[in-house]
């Protein structure tokens, strides 16, 4: 059946690999799926048509037969529990490979993203002072997470779908130079990267901006 | 076998039913599962017995025999996974019941607690000036979420584990009377709290608070 998700037509990371499509690319290159990719502009992405897919207008979304996902959590957890890959089989270890992606985006995303968004508006002036609290957020949940890893390859046993996100949500922080306060962290963010799934996913989010126009 | 959760010994929000273990508490008195809770101090979160548990240290976390979870949606979906009550049995109709987790707390929640946390130490004085900009992304979020919910009951079908978490979510905006402003979220909500299963975990997690002496 095929698979198709969305991703932005024009990225505002210019292929970085940053926007939320390359964790879904990621997780359907890990267990061997081929996938379509529409591209939708910022203005479809607030129109009706898109909105039937994804009601709060972002991207990605996942589309398979009668079947429409959004929020990247979802599909990659959908995309594990449906191909063997990214989960393990033990039904203890599955469950925390899943929690794994929870705390990825519920616990260790949030301040990390704030730091991002915010001063993008005229409304937020504030932004620039506030940055020092933020980091210092970010700081707290980096080294509870850096604790926890130690000297582990993954963060729990074998990589899975709770890895492949924490490394994506890890990766929005790039930049800001907190990641390397924990080499443990840098060097799991640099594993997960070297992946050959990893990199076939990256240079197909890399390939729509090389050769998009924007 | 014995489920073991925590919640906060001295929960902040003064019984009303805000905190993290309410939604694990709800979870389980939909599936009629019986469980035990353990009280835990702030000093007590941040000692490396809970963080064994809990590795950013915080509530809740959920204990069943070898299994130690945390995060309030890993643990919800484990719950839901395990038990009957709370997911659909047709397979795409529990993906998109498990997405509406993902939403929750991915999409709908952070810009509420951005609010809420805001303010709280002398580093963030900007707070008070960044509220009408916090409040203007809540109301794009609960306008969409408005939109797709419609005149249903529920966001998909029946009652599921989605809609238990989308309404703890939304409850974290009382007295902002941003939910106010859309009869149908309104109306969604108290749905919600008038489940039976929503009285006794409100009733349960009130008595720590009026039996505690805080």
């Amino acid at each position: 059946m095929t698979i198709t998700i969305t991703a932005f037509e024009a990225s505002p990371d210019r292929g970085q690999g940053l926007a939320r499509d390359m964790r879904v690319r990621w997780a359907l290159e890990e267990v061997g799926q081929r996938y379509d990719v529409r591209l939708v502009s910022f203005a479809a992405m607030k129109q009706p048509a898109h909105k039937a897919l994804h009601p709060f207008g972002q991207i990605p979304t996942y589309e398979e037969g009668g079947l429409a996902l959004f929020e990247s959590g979802a599909i990659i957890l959908h995309i594990a529990q449906a191909r063997p890959g990214l989960l393990p089989a033990d039904p203890d270890a599955r469950a925390r490979a899943i929690m794994w992606i929870f705390a990825a985006l519920g616990t260790v995303e949030p301040p990390i993203i704030e730091l991002e968004q915010g001063g993008y508006t005229p409304a937020d002036i504030w932004h620039a002072a506030r940055v020092p609290l933020l980091e210092q957020r970010i700081r707290t949940r980096l080294a509870d997470l850096s604790a926890h890893l130690g000297d582990a390859d993954w963060l729990d046993g074998e990589f899975s779908a709770g890895d492949l996100m924490m490394v994506m949500v890890l990766r929005r922080a790039e930049g800001t130079g907190l990641i390397e306060e924990h080499p443990n962290l840098a060097a799991y963010v640099a594993r997960g990267e070297a992946r050959p799934a990893y990199q076939r996913a990256f240079a197909d989010q890399l390939a729509v901006f090389t050769s998009g126009g924007q």
